[in-house]
């Protein structure tokens, strides 16, 4: 975690918006001497910030880093709840792990678990998710809506949306949403979205939504027996994305939208979810816990769940499934 | 945690079944010198196991202490999975939050946490538990079903025929269920159940049941306020109990249901749980969060919800509530 001092002297550089500011003016605005002030500056050199010193102007910003800590997501960040308790460590076994833990302290609605880097991040059916140091976004968010646990599934759609929108605003590159919780960009994976429930018999305790980005990936980062069908935003769009921008602005959508479902309900929701949804109207092969199921995607029901067409005529619900496409 | 040769130690006095167990048969079995067998046995007096020492003959266990340490516990204990890994604490917050935290990580299914007070133990709505000292059994179950998440509140109704056989057997008195998760003797309160899930979309990743019972609390630990709707074992039934031998019932019991669940389905459980039940064929008046519902208990249906037939004979199916039966 951050020192506050350097999260304050940050925050003074984000309030002045690119003018310089003098060490006595830094020293005022955190209540630290002078000499204190230098320290901190050059702790934030070292921490990967570029920082301008002028004689008798004083210190500014001329580029941060590219991270995901507390400091880069908070300047800036336009949301009123989400992300306002950030948990940021560089290197952690899984932030989901992290979340659950977190989600039974008291932690306010909205705390997000961001890391660099993953060791043992996890997808769904506790499958690996590969989650290289400074490449992506590997964050989980607690969310603590006032709703039966059947409504947990539909924070995967919620998100996904989020995200979508987030990475063509951020990367202008067009991303797919492959029911239930992936996202697509030229067909190939780029996100995963894990939502987890804790909840007791007729109330969600926690909602802890894992969502994984490949960011700035290069090929030589994916491992190759992804590499057909996983790829990163960067390696689709040409450039290098800002993580923290990316980070900042799926918050911001997701608070947006996740106020829509709960004073609208999921009903806008899902025509947004459907404006971004690539297998609806398609043959497609879903595999099951417990079966497989073949048969045309309908569409989704307003609960969320997939509606697939069988051979026969017969209508299925699935609720989870992984989602082959037949060409 | 209890020092691991004096569970050794505690193992071969239950294996000899009242023996005596010489200092030099004790130091064989537990590879330590005679002297530190010696030392082992002055602490197991200070927790406060009664030892018989005879010269020539060696030690042997009188009386064991009233706790749900996990030597207590393990000595005895007759099943293969369930309280096979036991987490203890004199004292903790509340072992529903530690078996939460504890479910992230690997642990094996049937792992418990059990303490000898809670100091903010939770039911049902995140409702204060009074769970004072050496009084009670203060426990959560770790169990890993492989079953959608709908399922989950089924463990209620399993935990409660469970733990109302146990009472039965080791107190020889009768508790009845009140639905969904409250155990009553005559009339009175004596434990709580909380069955917590944690969940992908569908798919149980864990089911965490706290129980708490109140066992040997005496009339001044019941709070005032709760005087005339909580009782304990003990004041019901006149005797004292020893709370391990009433965990391990529990554990028992619900290893057998459990499978017997798994196996077969929650039909024959629900016979099961029939046979307990205090509230069916009453009027009943059933708060749950959104609303406040007047009719009979009709039953429940083969997943565990209660069924109410309202004054205009409309039937409500309802997950959970506070129930109250009218007189």
């Amino acid at each position: 975690m951050q020192s506050p001092i350097r999260k304050k002297i940050l925050e003074a550089f984000a309030k002045g918006e690119g003018k310089f500011l003098s060490g006595q003016e830094l020293a005022n605005q955190t209540g630290c001497s002078r000499t204190a002030v230098w320290k901190h500056i050059e702790e934030l050199r070292k921490e990967g910030y570029q920082l301008e010193a002028v004689r008798k102007k004083g210190y500014r910003i001329i580029q941060t880093p590219d991270k995901v800590s507390e400091s880069e997501l908070l300047i800036g960040l336009e949301t009123s709840m989400l992300g306002r308790n950030i948990h940021y460590q560089q290197s952690v076994d899984s932030t989901q792990k992290i979340a659950h833990i977190l989600a039974q302290e008291a932690v306010p609605e909205g705390t997000i678990v961001i890391a660099e880097e993953q060791t043992s991040g996890r997808g769904r059916m506790t499958r690996k998710w590969h989650s290289p140091k400074y490449t992506g976004v590997w964050m989980s968010i607690i969310l603590r809506p006032d709703l039966p646990p059947h409504k947990a599934p539909q924070f995967t759609l919620i998100s996904a949306v989020a995200v979508a929108q987030a990475i063509g605003e951020i990367a202008e590159v067009d991303a797919e949403i492959k029911w239930p919780n992936d996202l697509l960009i030229k067909g190939k994976k780029v996100t995963g979205i894990l939502t987890e429930l804790v909840a007791e018999a007729d109330k969600i305790n926690s909602v802890i939504i894992g969502i994984g980005i490949n960011v700035n990936l290069k090929k030589e980062d994916i491992p190759n027996d992804l590499e057909n069908i996983a790829t990163s935003i960067s390696l689709e769009s040409g450039q290098t994305i800002s993580r923290a921008m990316l980070v900042q602005r799926i918050l911001l959508k997701l608070e947006k939208y996740y106020k829509v479902y709960i004073d609208e309900g999921f009903y806008p929701i899902k025509l947004l979810w459907e404006s971004y949804a690539v297998s609806l109207g398609q043959d497609i092969i879903a595999r099951t816990i417990n079966e497989t199921i073949y048969g045309k995607a309908l569409g989704i029901t307003d609960e969320g769940i997939l509606l697939v067409k069988e051979e026969d005529g017969k209508i299925r619900e699935i609720y989870s499934a992984d989602i082959q496409i037949q060409s």
